[in-house]
């Protein structure tokens, strides 16, 4: 397992900076770990973020995914923030039991202008995906 | 253009009580219309939802997308709210410019088990499409 | 409609010199329309590409969605045989009569870098769609 | 690593038998081991399908992808060859070396009516993934 080029302290540290509206203390989102090509962010509990019955609706693993692997990218190039998303394909398996989600996010290519990952989630402590996506992320040019 | 089964006031009505964490005041979501295989849906301007230089983040773009096809499904084949999603595809094709979003949803399939569709989402008063979706829908057996 | 950069025969004698194994004589293909944004592709019936019932075979629908946006893209751009396949998304919506299929592609986006398209296939002669995909292309760089 | 129900031997007899226009003996396919959630297919070189410099072209990558999901599901539920694919979504991430691919997939999901599987694509002796892909297939009622 490689190193991380940047560490989930500095990532969380300027994601905080720069998209304020999606990394702040209410949003739940805590970086566990980082490495080479991966990184595993938790997403703790939402209000407003249940269906009824109690379960997580999807924005918020659509959101979590994208944020997993987006960290990933972050963590094996470094910092280059205007990276965009630009597909996501998400399939849902299960409903999640209320409660944090755990997110896997590992890169299947990292290309000089394309970054491509997938990621599975699972509700805390148990076994069974909840949710599954692969994504794209087009990496503008380095100067 | 074949009659809705449900209107649009109907839906916004039903939509709010059984998914008031999603459908409330302040989400900003209003359904434009509905026809039978098809609806519109428009986002307002919504704060914390967007990214740095003001456009607005891929979790609202992916909820609205999910939104604007699950209207569309209630609309044609009338209330089944444990209809779930199963497959959701996005590309983010352009940045949106700041203020409201429209979708517009087609019905690709309808079936017994299954429903199929697609969404197009423009930055309010233009053409070019912000982000395109397809989505798959598992609905529950009817008794 | 915007007149094409490159005409139906333009294409069809391009890809066969370039991609034999793809565009023979026994391959079934041609491009009955091409237009800015847009194309028209016709499958013929191929001989060990129908399942059992008669149907044809997924690989055939994804190779006909993937010709029908790619010749949409180059009708658009002009000849940039590099571009290629990046993403590939297809539902599989309803079992195709035996007999020919005509897919038509629309694009989405049209950039400098990525290209994304939508693809209906039907039946030759029938309303519904048997499948509808997206899909995203690389273009190289142009000098 | 839990039994699968059917051999690699009895799939590729029963898959002959019943789609000889997929799996012949010029078709190059061949199961290399199933296991409860599982399988490896390995795709042998095929003339027609190359594209120029000598890659493989993209029709027999998503085939081979779902043919290797397809048999996971087989050697996990028994042989239900009326389950069909719904959706195939595929990122290809580098261009395979001519030679022989091998594809291993893994089920994400096994439920009654809806299994959803990942799988990935190597050219043989590399590790690098030449491509990814996730797909659903939808599994008729069993009586």
């Amino acid at each position: 397992m490689q190193a991380a080029v940047l560490t989930a302290e500095e990532l969380e540290r300027l994601l905080a900076q720069e998209f304020p509206e999606a990394f702040h203390d209410g949003s739940g989102l805590s970086i566990l770990d980082v490495w080479n090509g991966g990184a595993r962010v938790r997403q703790g509990p939402r209000r407003n973020a249940t269906r009824p019955g109690g379960t997580v609706s999807g924005p918020v693993l659509m959101g979590l995914a994208d944020v997993c692997i987006y960290v990933a990218i972050l963590a094996s190039i470094g910092w280059v923030p205007l990276a965009v998303t630009t597909n996501l394909n998400i399939n849902f398996l299960k409903k999640p039991a209320p409660g944090a989600l755990i997110a896997e996010a590992r890169l299947l290519k990292l290309g000089r202008r394309l970054a491509v990952g997938e990621v599975g989630i699972r509700a805390e402590g148990e076994d069974d995906l909840v949710a599954h996506a692969t994504s794209t992320y087009s990496i503008p040019p380095r100067t």
